[in-house]
């Protein structure tokens, strides 16, 4: 391994400059307008991933955005690994808090600033030059393939399909996967469970136009009021979900696995002083850990209605809307609560208005058992590179496409990621630490190396 | 009164394209950008109200916009009725709802149709018109002063300080406004009560950036979903104000007072239909005429946070805020219910998050009693142009500054406005019949031949 680690070493540098290149590229999923630019960031992977010594890389379509494929067998005998990544990024709204450009990353406080610069150009990129440097060493032990799609960030909503017609191709031993982050960078872990998603968007409409609120307020149905009302009433004053049967099939927690979980140090005030908040505020019972990572949770993602700009409109509107998204722990399943949301949100619904309930995305929980050999390995490299044995980490993140992964192609996921809170993923000033993504890339070659002797 | 009447009628044509000059200047007092057209318009009606036959018209400033002033004396010993109205509108968002440009007017099917046609340029101008035709016919049979002002849609905040600052030229014997709507085209009305208005706008912090709704979601105060439940608990299931002594000072209705008061045609049903509605939402106990007339109501004007784009986006927001205004009814005072609406939203609040309270405008509830000879004046004028003796109405609407009038100048306003619910006012494809136009301008000439006789 000393070549493949000399190599990464002599390197690091351009490899930051190669990585600027795809985050240049505006590749925000949620938004069509950018459907070009999702071709030209495909594109430009395709190529680099060619470049970093691929036997074949392809841009291959979907209904929706192309996801790049390539690969590298180096022998048929020998285990393969199928990296997964993704090239879409998340809208970069409200665009004024940002310091610097989202799109023109640059670097300051030995940190990559820029959208995508963690989530998830940065981490996926770490894994086309981790592959760089094995195939241009000769040290890699094992075959390689790629799967870097460009929807996670609305849900994967066509790679399910992909993956089932591309089965053959992408036979494999398992997935690995670095789009998470580490409990603390003297803290590392790897995440082991994942929540699922239900993304909803309602729309409740009172009166057929807007209206002026002196003439008719008092005696018709205010939309917003009505939504603030509905969406009120989702939680309780325990923090409890109040959908009929939302948690029927939520998997308690053993005393045992409890006491487990609440091993890895957390510092509630030095949460609390990171996020600026008096207190914190979830689901009674259960402690913050818990609460992100195997207890469900409601989120309204975005509210609107009325008249939002400068001043005052005296206006009753005639719509108000939301997102609101719904976590999941194992054994809920995303449609499932969709269907019970759905049904919940139009019985509340009072006779004075009538409501439109529509599902956007989802994706189920995922959990990963700590003894398969893939996590073996990846605990030892990460030993090895940050010299201390991993914790394994219940994520309150969805990456729903992982939970499709094992359903279609029967592979577990490892998820072995080297963001840190501090890096703002899906807000504005994203981050990537220039030491997570040089020890990143060295982890991920010590993975291979470890994974091709395991298993 | 014939050479006025024939005058009015001899120049209906020229009057609405003349209406049209002041439509086409885009006065949205609520945008700052739009600080110049508000002198633009100003200047354009002092013009038109020189050339109407004013002995003098001026563009007067004040810490905000212009107020147009203007004036005759016929003779100083006669009567004299000082004019009010306003020549800023309202913003003009959802913009792609309207059919037709908002700035610029067009006829169809026999309406004007443009924002501003009916509330207030459609109705001032009928004020300069109807001036006009008595002026152009030496008809006028008493002195008339004209205010005009540009900050009525954000409140007159500007125009208490002028009026004091100019009572003597303001010396008047009553005020005399069209800004208000009749109960119907065969039900005329005069406006007697105008509620007061008190509009707030809340902001709740969280987090002090987006958070990732995965990673964070269920343990933190999430801004969007407490101000939902703060708004929420703003209003009980009766329909019931929640701030504390929000009602001290609300004067209750006499049985006898309650029976009169629902004696103006109202068809709940034809209500319904008009607004496209299931069911009609208010104070339990009250009939939705006294729900808009003569209880207060509590409206979200306009509410945001987090994601509104398109497609998805996992995300805990910042922030979350509201407008959220108040209608009042005598006997409550605006500054008063202000700080009881600023301490109960504080109270209630969490310590999970902070909140902002910023009181945006307000004004005072007014009545004006039947007995005066103005009001006489005003009904005896409808009567001939309508055929029917006029209802006295309580509105729901609010003329922040005629409370202000009354204190300042020692004057009593008459409420004599000509808009049907139709209009739209304040929405998408506000319109203004041409019916409504020309015999409002012959209604006025009636005033002030009554009124003149009455005083």
């Amino acid at each position: 391994m000393k070549k493949t680690i000399d190599y990464i070493r002599a390197n690091r540098e351009r490899f930051v400059e190669e990585l600027f290149g795809v985050l240049r590229i505006p590749s925000i999923s949620a938004e069509s307008r950018h459907k070009d630019d999702m071709v030209r960031c495909a594109q430009w992977l395709a190529e680099s991933l060619l470049k970093a010594g691929a036997d074949m890389a392809e841009v291959m379509p979907t209904e929706g955005n192309p996801v790049v494929y390539a690969q590298k067998i180096v022998d048929p005998a020998k285990p393969t690994v199928l990296v997964y990544g993704h090239y879409d990024v998340m809208p970069v709204d409200p665009v004024d808090l940002w310091h610097t450009a989202p799109f023109e990353p640059v670097i300051k406080e030995g940190r990559i600033w820029g959208r995508g610069a963690n989530d998830d150009k940065g981490q996926s990129f770490m894994h086309v030059k981790a592959f760089e440097a094995m195939t241009a060493t000769g040290e890699l032990p094992c075959n390689v393939k790629f799967m870097i799609e460009g929807e996670e960030e609305i849900g994967s909503e066509h790679l399910g399909t992909w993956c089932s017609e591309h089965k053959e191709m992408l036979a494999a031993d398992v997935i690995l996967v670095s789009d998470t982050s580490l409990l603390a960078w003297d803290t590392p872990s790897i995440t082991c469970g994942l929540r699922g998603l239900c993304y909803m968007e309602v729309e409740v409409t009172g009166p057929d136009k807007d209206l002026h609120s002196g003439l008719y307020g008092g005696a018709v149905a205010n939309p917003a009021n009505v939504l603030a009302r509905l969406i009120a009433s989702l939680v309780d004053e325990n923090g409890h979900i109040t959908i009929p049967h939302f948690y029927d099939r939520v998997r308690e927690l053993t005393p045992a696995e409890r006491k487990d979980f609440n091993k890895a140090p957390f510092s509630l005030e030095r949460y609390k002083d990171a996020l600026s908040i008096g207190e914190v505020e979830g689901e009674a019972g259960y402690t913050t850990m818990e609460r992100t990572g195997v207890r469900p949770s409601l989120d309204v993602n975005g509210i609107w209605g009325g008249y939002t700009g400068e001043g005052t409109k005296t206006v009753i509107p005639s719509k108000a809307c939301a997102k609101i998204s719904m976590r999941l722990v194992p054994d809920q399943s995303f449609e499932e609560i969709a269907r019970l949301f759905t049904a919940h949100f139009e019985a509340i619904a009072p006779p004075s208005v009538k409501v439109n309930v529509k599902t956007l995305h989802g994706g189920e929980p995922y959990v990963s058992p700590t003894d398969l050999p893939a996590y073996r390995a990846a605990a030892q490299a990460i030993e090895d590179t940050f010299g201390k044995t991993p914790l394994p980490f219940y994520s309150g993140g969805s990456i729903p496409i992982i939970s499709t992964f094992e359903k279609v192609l029967g592979l577990k996921s490892i998820l072995m990621g080297f963001g840190l809170d501090r890096d703002a993923i899906h807000s504005p000033n994203e981050s990537y630490g220039l030491e997570n993504f040089y020890r990143g890339i060295e982890t991920i070659a010590w993975f291979y190396k470890y994974f091709a002797q395991l298993r």
